[in-house]
């Protein structure tokens, strides 16, 4: 059993009630496609990670109230909004093995019900009544915000750095885990050190997560709802490729420039990408560096008592980066 | 002077900080393009009306904090956000006059641009410390989006009724407006019944609003950013042809069906459709209906004691349908 399924066991009862309120808060009498496109994601079998983070922190921090399903359900709304909205702008057609929702209906359902999806959100959280989580959570939106606007605006710069792609791959993933983990635990009021811990928790799984897709684009098998090779004909400048740039001889700098740089790809170049970067040693660098922050991570929960919970979470750490290996 | 030039000359100094505030708020360093894209929109010459309401709203209440300016440039980010991602799903070239961002730049960058907006706003709000002020954005902003869905899953659907149209209308602009005139007054606490006078205020005015706006695409000159026509084009199922529908023998009926139903407009049905309607008396009858709610927004200002500033709202009232007759 991964660390996953065993969170989703140990928290089977509150998972359960997330579920109920997705499903009450994704009814709209006058809409009725709004409960259709929303259902289409939100029943297609995703792992419901970010929701099991909330409800997994607020227990190990030892809330007992009924908040943390109230979070739990905002953090997959504001999720759900985001993949509805980030399939529209890469123009997807997949995800998670099925048909997108800007296919299946059109772009305009996809941005309107990803906004609808983040005003319930939204209204979900007012109901804890607590305003310093509302503003961690604010806070995350606007850097999930500005992350994929600087991921728009800095496609096929080959003068992006790490700086750049740590800033991206909090904006992408990890805000929202550091946000889910963090707002569990402001339930708890376990005090600051603590909510801290729970928040670099999420932040630095987050972009082990991110680290280790974005080398899988590259040396993965087939990912599900994700094709190898998709950065490298998007231009996305990932930490495989910066690193390799920075060790660029000219030769490499040009072939760079004309694929990431200027979007001619051609057949062979992905293996070509391959080579280089395993000639520079980026790849096995990018695997350090994704399995350096899932350590981070694990450091983190140290801040907390041993107890089961908080194991799985160690695991669930290792887990995002052993498919590296 | 018009009305709304009265209340922007009153309000001169709130106006001032209002527009600082949202300077600030739209800098990101990370992406300069959020920055150019909402300046595209902010610096646009738009009239400010929402933040003004909220604004006037404070102020008729009696309200003397700081929070009025931060819900003022909440709810104009809200609007702006929502432009954005209008104009993307409806594919537009033009607004006030300019080339549209999704013209300018691309579809990604106006939804992104809109999230980050959106979020912002989200913040803005959280400075006022009010969770019920945060609810009332919360669900306002749950309205807009089902009204927009609603908008376009109803389009070229024949059987709308004015029920329908109206609940489009308050998720189009009156929930905005109520929104923004309600959290205005709650600033100043002035008690339950002046809460929901300044909000039923905002309700009417927008759908006063509405309604004149959707008359003018059939009866209007040149109104700025719209062309007539558009509607009967687009197949939107506004009050002149709902009612028109209403009335249609079977005749009028294939061509509404043709028309509006099937999106088969050809040279001449513009011409035609209004004669109908003309007919019918389904345009005197929108604008009698503009008007009355013109005059229930301004009953709504009676619960407040004479003022100039409630009367100065009053006559935008008036001003809204004026350019009816």
């Amino acid at each position: 059993m991964t660390p996953h399924d065993r969170l989703a066991l140990a928290l089977a009862d509150d998972l359960a009630k997330v579920n109920e309120t997705l499903h009450s808060y994704m009814q709209s009498d006058a809409a009725p496609r709004i409960r259709q496109v929303s259902a289409h994601l939100i029943d297609a079998g995703g792992k419901r990670l970010r929701p099991m983070l909330t409800v997994a922190a607020a227990r190990l921090c030892g809330y007992d109230g009924p908040h943390h399903i109230h979070l739990a359900a905002t953090v997959e709304f504001i999720h759900t909004a985001t993949l509805l909205h980030d399939d529209v702008v890469d123009d997807s057609k997949q995800r998670r093995g099925r048909p997108t929702a800007n296919l299946l209906w059109d772009n305009m359902s996809s941005v309107l019900v990803g906004d609808y999806l983040f005003s319930r959100a939204f209204q979900l959280m007012t109901i804890t009544g607590s305003m310093p989580i509302l503003a961690a959570l604010a806070d995350a939106s606007a850097t999930i915000a500005e992350g994929e606007v600087l991921q728009l605006s800095t496609a096929r710069d080959l003068s992006a750095t790490p700086e750049t792609y740590i800033r991206i791959a909090r904006g992408k993933t990890a805000a929202l885990f550091s946000a889910a983990t963090r707002v569990g635990a402001m339930l708890a009021e376990p005090g600051d050190a603590i909510v801290q811990a729970m928040h670099d928790y999420g932040d630095a799984l987050g972009i082990a997560f991110q680290i280790a897709d974005d080398l899988l684009d590259y040396t993965g098998t087939d990912a599900i709802g994700k094709n190898r090779g998709d950065d490298l004909r998007e231009g996305k400048l990932t930490l495989p490729v910066i690193w390799a740039l920075d060790k660029a001889d000219a030769a490499e700098r040009a072939f760079w420039t004309r694929t990431i740089g200027k979007g001619d790809v051609q057949d062979g170049d992905f293996d070509a990408a391959l080579s280089i970067m395993d000639k520079r040693g980026s790849l096995l660098a990018t695997a350090d560096e994704a399995r350096r922050w899932a350590g981070l991570a694990k450091a983190a929960l140290q801040a907390l008592p041993p107890q089961p919970l908080r194991e799985t979470l160690e695991e669930l750490a290792d887990y995002v980066v052993a498919r590296l290996s």
